[in-house]
Order: structure tokens, then sequence, then C-alpha cells
């Protein structure tokens, strides 16, 4: 175990980088912030690269150290520089991340939620959360879409990372490998014209695409879509949050999914 | 018109007081930011105090002068500081709060949602923009949850506190208001032996209850409501994010209601 107490040590510099997504290709590694996190990482069996503990943390868990990764006793300042938080819980993790996550299979089949354009973090990470609640397959984040790693959407997130796939790719390929299977691509609008999300309950495998905070779906996936969902409004509110549409829908269209 | 240039202008530092419930409490006013807003109180009849404008803004919408109420031409400095928002949009208002918020009527109908020590003041807007677009009559703040008015609540709720009736109160006087009625409280509750809220679509009038995002309904008011509800998880994730279970909740009790 080593203990680090300067925030310019080269760890600490390393850990902090991966708050960007840039570092995050290059290492191949993400970081979890939180025993929760750790503790799912440790259940799926996820490569831990290192443990990072506050003295405090360690004095409490000091059965941890007969873990065979490495281990860096770190200050208070040290954590919160690196997890980007400002009550930090004291244990954080550099882990590997998927190294298909960005792999396309030659076929796919259950409940999948692919988001296109989506920005905000947050909305990402309850999206993720509420896919794995409602026992959805897999999320796609297409290209323009907020990288799924990120710490924000790894908070979010709350671990279900580790309960379903997750995949970055080009929505107009997976939208292909999926109609190529037959199986239905709901897309979302905000648009009567559409078909009322209550009317949709697929008993096999489909894709539902949510689109982007302000714009909802771009031009070129509601051409590729089987049929549009929408969810009447009774009130005088324009449009509903990104992250409460998505789980609305995956709770109606989960309902015979076997 | 005044033209005011320095942050230390009384004006300014009684607009930053804003931010805190206190002051709002104290003048009987809070903060809107940005026209969506501000156009909608206007459409709402709401009394503007004062209307604060960028110059930018100004040279844009100089029609905006004819109105009848006092007009501040401000920096893109004070702007920022009296928004708490990094790009404001240039314009904002100080607009009076209902004089209303904190009465409880003798008889009320229609479906509603109660807020029992919700803290997250995003989860609060989204929450309450949801019940608007599901039609609900109105929202009551339980004495523990979050003020209503605070400047993120009032960001995340895009306008709809103009669109339903809004309330601060003690949660035990509502519930007993809609007993008194033989209308059904909804609670919520992570429980198979709760009911599947796919099994319930009430005709008439309900209130559903919310509870914190950690710990859910406190113990109080879970004794007393007519039932509780569940939303049945297929996945492997613990819960969901409260502002998701209550628009999955409301757009199913939503149905039936007149």
């Amino acid at each position: 175990m080593e203990k680090i107490i300067s925030l310019h040590n080269q760890h600490v510099k390393d850990w902090k980088k991966l708050l960007t997504r840039k570092q995050r290709k290059k290492t191949g590694t993400y970081l979890l912030d939180g025993w929760h996190l750790i503790n799912e990482a440790l259940t799926a069996n996820v490569n831990v690269k290192s443990l990072i503990i506050t003295s405090d943390q360690l004095e409490e868990h000091d059965d941890i150290v007969t873990r065979d990764f490495p281990i860096y006793e770190v200050t208070d300042e040290i954590m919160r520089a690196i997890t980007d938080t400002v009550t930090p819980q004291g244990i954080a993790a550099e882990v590997e991340l998927p190294t298909d996550q960005f792999d396309i299979p030659e076929s796919s089949r259950g409940a999948w939620l692919f988001l296109d354009q989506v920005q905000d973090p947050g909305n990402i990470g309850t999206m993720v959360r509420t896919a794995d609640a409602a026992g959805f397959t897999g999320v796609v984040a297409g290209s323009k879409t907020a990288d799924l790693y990120s710490p924000k959407v790894v908070r979010s997130m709350q671990g279900s990372q580790f309960h379903l796939t997750l995949r970055h790719g080009n929505l107009d390929e997976w939208i292909e490998l999926f109609k190529k299977q037959h199986f239905p691509i709901y897309g979302t609008q905000l648009n009567p014209e559409a078909k009322n999300f209550r009317d949709v309950a697929p008993a096999g495998s489909f894709a539902l695409v949510m689109g982007n905070e302000g714009n909802g779906l771009s031009d070129n996936i509601l051409s590729q879509t089987t049929s549009n969902l929408y969810i009447p409004m009774n009130g005088r509110a324009e449009s509903l949050n990104v992250a409460v549409s998505a789980g609305i829908l995956m709770f109606q269209l989960n309902q015979n999914i076997k």
C-alpha cells in the first residue's frame, strides 16, 4: 500500500484526468466514487486497477487491504480533487471500462433504449437506471450523446452499468440491426398524430429511442422508426423532462416482454 | 427607467437576497429568469414589481418600456449575480408570490400531488412540471419539503406554477381534508405487498404522496394513506429516481380523471 499526501503526485494527476473523456479513452478506465458503486463493481467482477481510500475510511475498513489490487491511502483533499465532489465518501476506484463498449453485435434480443443526442449527464444516468429497473437488456448512446462514463452519468446511474449492457455507437447501424430482425423501433414525438403510448405493449424485442432535451429526435432518426409514440398531456405544460418521459414509456413497453 | 451599473446598488443587493427563502418570505416576491417565464407570468396577470434587463436585450426589445411596471437596465455582470446562472438570458423579473400559498381550502377536488420531505430542487420542479402535463389540479409541498419558489425549483418548473395550484402546508391537514371528502390518498412504497400501480385508475378526486429521495415516505404519512402503490421492477436497480416514479404514477392515475 502506498500513501500519497501531495496533489502533485503523478497518480493523483492521472486520476484527475479521468474526469475527461479523452483520458478515459486513452487508459480504458474510469473512476467510481463511493462504497455502493465499488461493491457493485466487485460483485460484477470488474477489474479494479487501483483502490483509493482516505485514512479515515481505511481505519474503519482495514479488511480491504487483503484484496489483490493496488491500494493507495490519500488525504481528504486529494479525494475531493479526483472525485470532483464536495463531500466524497472517502473511497474511490479506478476500474476498467468494458472492452466491448463500442461493439455492435450480429443479432440482439430484448428491450433496448437508444439515446439520440441526449446532452444532460443527469438525464442520461437516470434513464440508464430506469432502464435497469424496467428490466431492459441494454442502452445504446448514439454518437452525439454525452459519454456514458463521465462522473455525473456514473453518479446518477447508481451502479446500473453493472446490470445491463451499455454501448456507444452509431444509431443508424443499431436501427438497421433491429430492423433486420423485424423488431420495432419506437420513436417519440410531441405530435398527436403519433401513436398513443398506452396502445403499445410489445411482447418481443424492440428499441425505444429518446431524443435531445430541447429538440427531441433528429429528423434522421424519425425517418427510420417503425412508429412514433406520444404521451397525451391533459394539462398546459408543453413537454415533459426527457428522463420522466423515458420512464413513463419504458414502464408501459415492459409490461409484456418476456 | 433606471440604469444600474454597480453591484453595490441597493436594488441589486435586494434582488440577490431573493435567492434565500427568508428574503422571499419577507418581500412576498421571487425572481423569474428568462423570457419564457416572464411571458408566462404576464399571461397569468401576475403582479410584476420590477423588470430587470440588460442593455443588449433592451435594444432588441425596446417595446417593453411601454409596460406599466418599473424597468431597470443592468449590466451582464449584475444579471449573472442576481440570477445565479452563468449564462442568463438577459431578462429577469421580481414578481409577487401567490398570496394564498399557505392557505388550506375547506374542500378541494381534482388530482393532487403531495410532496413529503422531498429535498432536491430539480426533482421538485420536475414533479410540478409533470403534474401540470398530467392535468393535475395542484401540488402541496409538506413542511419538510424544500421551498417551491427557490431559483432551482423555478428553473425546472418551466412556468408550471402559472398553470396549477401550488401550496405549502402541513400534509396531515391536507390528508384530513381529502379523507373528510372520502377521496383516496395513495402513498408509495418499495414493497410488493403494496398495490401494483397498474391496478389503480381512480375516476374522481385523489392525492398521490411522493416521499424523500433516500428514505421514501415518512412513517407518519404511511400510517395515514388509504393504500400504497408500488411499481414492479423487473430489473436489478434497487429504486427509481423520485421524479421518474412520480411521472410513471401520475400518468397511470390520470387516465380516468374527469
